[in-house]
């Protein structure tokens, strides 16, 4: 999870702008705003969730694989791996 | 644009889920959830958005090219070929 | 399909193109190049594969909703209908 | 790279088989084929380098953080963010 508040302040904001656009997506829907418009906004946050699971993904990695948290005994082979599969099956839900 | 109200509805409604995978997010973030499992929940409400995408397309798609609302005038070619464009910009901004 | 012998011209070069990023994959596995470069000419396939999508989409749709070829009845409403379905076939398969 | 014999003629295998797809939709395009069914062929190309980048991959993490080679001293830290730092950059040219 991010551990230093600056990554937690970050991700929140993030999401709270995220958020905003689905707000604004459904007040133009409902003041009837051409489906063209609709679908360029929504490719706006589609694009806004992925730049934060890249965002988020590079904490995770860093925090597993290059420093992990003081209080927590060096990761063995066998945890190394399975927090491998577990990142690969983050990528999959992400590429077609 | 969703012309028929239970269109506008539907819209709406998958919109108001996508705000509530937002705010659900931002709690797991402030209760110091696992990166991982925020990026699973993250990708699930990218896959929410992705899948309204392709509804509205579709609404799109039918609303332009198949039965044009009553009180418009049918689509000339040069209309056509522009909405044909204009759909294209939208599925670049959704594929890699 | 491509009815235009340029079209199809310029879709056979851009899948040899293809073929060829493949043939050089190929060479580089066996070469024992670095996994993180052969990741990114993975990257550059797929997404030469992408953007032909794109290119035949775009033929797709003209030639279905714009001009469709002079020897057919223009399409009635069922026929315009089932072409969307098969255009949002094609789209689903390329968006997560 | 792919260091395991086993694993570099997975890599070949599956990079012939793309090479195959594209193969036969250059004959699938000079035969006439519609476009709508060279979209799914180009489709399921599309998606062969999807699967085989995720391969490869799960190779270059387990190879880069759980065993790296072993003629090579352990990673340090900066070796480590380093290697992230590639990953990420992998990542990102797959989303959208």
């Amino acid at each position: 999870m991010p551990y230093i508040a600056e990554d937690k302040r970050r991700v929140v904001t993030r999401l709270r702008r995220i958020r905003g656009q689905a707000e604004a997506l459904e007040r133009a829907v409902e003041a009837g705003t051409e489906c063209a418009q609709l679908l360029q906004q929504l490719a706006a946050l589609r694009g806004a969730a992925t730049s934060l699971m890249t965002e988020v993904l590079d904490m995770h990695l860093r925090e597993t694989f290059v420093t992990p948290p003081a209080q927590t005994t060096p990761p063995d082979a066998q945890a190394l791996n399975h927090a491998v599969d577990e990142v690969m099956r983050i990528v999959r839900a992400y590429v077609r």
